[in-house]
């Protein structure tokens, strides 16, 4: 059997060269239109699949599903079936949209039904998540905020190669592309001011990050290894990580960043799934010191996924302002789900569990406003004449990703957000 | 109309005067029995009110409520039906159980369908905790963690007495009373080693909190007013937020606590309202400076709720370690919802706000094993002629709460879980 992100197949569907969405690639993702409540579909080229018409033409008959789980609001109830039958949905799938495949194609009323413009649907959250991690795990942004905030001489504190540090955010308020954010009000004090104010962040940002999606669980108590990870994460997403800076700063001692990111955080909508990211694992950095075995994996569990972070300011044009990509992550995420787990923390399913911000180590690939204008002291030029420190009311912030390689452009979409002022 | 809190109600039930369901308290749950599977219950005395069976005899007709949110497996879709209806329900259950109602009383088949003894009901997670936010509010508490892990003289950090602080918890991990521990395991590092080791906690502690569960969401972008919390605060539980202090060491800096808690948390069963408690608030302590605006109140919002914390050995007796009360907050529940809901974070049916550590002035009010035995250099003695200085394996840590006066004591029940050793 042709494996489904095979570089020799075609579909019947006509794909522009550029489209992040061929055939080998088949993302995940939850939309609805006028007329189609929410739903599972599939992206494919400039359309998606409607997954929940698929089923009630028995197409999926030979495999052992319930169709309804296609008709529901979020993926968990599919995603909990398991990875035999993400597969089993992803390889038929893959069949129905080739070019020598007439089962849809060959019939306009099957075609009208089972497909629909993506320019013509919304949408929406593709999970419900229980539990979101926020991980730290780019030596280069770890490095920066060191030497920014503490010493640079000492940038990476002492634990920083031995754990994947990570904490726990907030899963309420994650929300799906396109969704704008009220810039947040909340506790700054500046480092001359007797006591702090409660007012609009001044230096509102962003965090460049890649997150995972797991899709089985696990029992209080169980533990996961590096090794078996990839058969409980079922796809990445995007993730934009807003950060207000000033809050952070006076919140974060000694219990983490709370309410600097709890404001929102925006994420791609289309769940791009480890095996068709399976052609991109490349070597990570080397890691040393050597990490503790729970920690030890084989294999490469990096992935080449180039990234791009524009700025669109009101009635502007799109800067782009970084460029970075998700192969420079230091740990990896089977290192992070096995660090997650490795107290009994139980996985459930549609968790959401971001790298952190992923910088390179070059200045035009660091992840954060912070970064790229190191604090704000070497702003950055917009075409538009105007210079930004951090992000103004009204700025758009888009993020893009795809993987690339014999022609398969592997692709992410996008998650964007205005920034609208604060309420 | 008589309040369902009034002293002067008597029910048909006959209940010891020191047993924490009186027909004033009638606590919220989600209870089953061999043949009666997962619903809504009220404690009363020995026994739970089945509210679903009440339903199905028509006995909430007046109130305009689906009677099938009775029948669920969490509490969250009654909870979500919003403040009047908590009231109602709580309102006719009080009618129902009262010594002059013979609706239920009247007739014995009635009785035997209605009620269940507690003794032969297995009590599970009453809700569903999409979010989970621990607290860190009692200034006794932070400052005998400041003194002891920092500096004695500037114990208390300069945000303390601005912000409630607080951080993100894992939700997925919150298990419901008599849900066995097991040890985590996790990396540690003694100050004189050079390298961090992994292997189960030498310092599992507990942390004796009190945490509400919200009633009613907001929509991101939204804060609400201290003022304005009580009609989003749908009750409150006894919380164990179990803590493995060498891992916390460790990890902490610069994210906060992670996986030194995420192991594990535990609450009681039956989830108290704020109408039960109304009789017990008090005036917080003073704070100073004067918080800013956002987080000014009215009224009273501390309540007065005596804290026990008693450890059993295997095979042992229960050994009482520690009294305190809830009274002692610092920053009372309104606030930490104020604060959280501050930036606009959006807050949802269920979700679960922790306390922080409750300690009082005394040593013997401290609310945990860190305080109790100052990190061990004062361990604590025990009547089977052990001594502890942080929680051994097969060791039951029991937490009970109550508030009286004039003769009426609305109880929290218990909340206890025993260590088993790491897996």
């Amino acid at each position: 059997m042709i494996k489904a992100n095979d570089p020799s197949l075609h579909s019947w569907i006509d794909i522009a060269p550029n489209n992040d969405f061929p055939i080998q690639n088949l993302p995940f993702g939850i939309f609805q239109t006028p007329t189609r409540d929410p739903r599972v579909g599939v992206a494919i080229g400039e359309y998606i699949l409607d997954l929940c018409v698929v089923a009630q033409h028995n197409l999926f008959e030979l495999i052992d599903i319930d169709p309804t789980v296609f008709h529901k609001r979020y993926l968990n109830d599919f995603i909990s079936l398991g990875r035999p039958v993400w597969r089993a949905v992803r390889n038929r799938v893959s069949h129905l949209l080739r070019n020598d495949n007439e089962e849809i194609s060959g019939n306009s009323d099957m075609i009208r039904e089972c497909l629909v413009l993506q320019s013509e649907a919304e949408m929406l959250m593709p999970v419900k998540v229980p539990n979101y991690t926020d991980f730290y795990s780019s030596i280069e942004h770890a490095t920066n905020v060191g030497t920014m905030f503490r010493d640079p001489k000492n940038a990476l504190l002492p634990n920083w190669k031995h754990i994947p540090i990570g904490y726990h955010g907030r899963a309420s308020s994650i929300v799906v592309s396109g969704t704008p954010i009220h810039r947040p009000n909340g506790q700054t004090k500046a480092p001359d001011a007797d006591a702090p104010t409660f007012g609009p962040s001044r230096l509102l940002d962003f965090e460049l990050e890649v997150a995972f999606i797991t899709g089985r669980e696990t029992k209080l108590g169980q533990s996961i290894t590096p090794d078996e990870a990839n058969e409980y994460i079922f796809g990445l997403v995007l993730f934009n990580d807003w950060s207000a800076r000033d809050m952070q700063t006076w919140e974060y001692v000694p219990l983490g960043p709370f309410l600097a990111k709890s404001f929102g955080s925006s994420i791609s909508p289309w769940v791009v799934t480890l095996d068709a990211l399976e052609p991109f694992k490349v070597k990570g950095p080397v890691q040393d010191p050597k990490p503790l075995p729970y920690l030890e994996f084989h294999g490469n569990h990096n992935y080449d996924i180039n990234l791009e972070v524009l700025l669109k300011p009101e009635g502007g044009e799109e800067n782009s302002i970084c460029r970075s990509n998700y192969k420079y992550m230091y740990w990896n995420m089977n290192q992070q789900l096995a660090h997650q787990s490795s107290n009994g923390c139980n996985i459930q399913v549609g968790d959401m569990y971001a790298s952190g911000t992923i910088s390179g180590a070059e200045k035009d690939s660091f992840g954060s406003m912070l970064e790229l204008t190191w604090r704000g002291t070497n702003p950055i030029q917009l075409s538009d004449g105007t210079e930004r420190k951090f992000i103004n009311d009204y700025d758009e912030v888009i993020m893009r990703g795809y993987s690339e390689r014999n022609g398969i452009r592997i692709g992410f979409g996008e998650v964007k957000g205005k920034v609208l002022p604060a309420l």
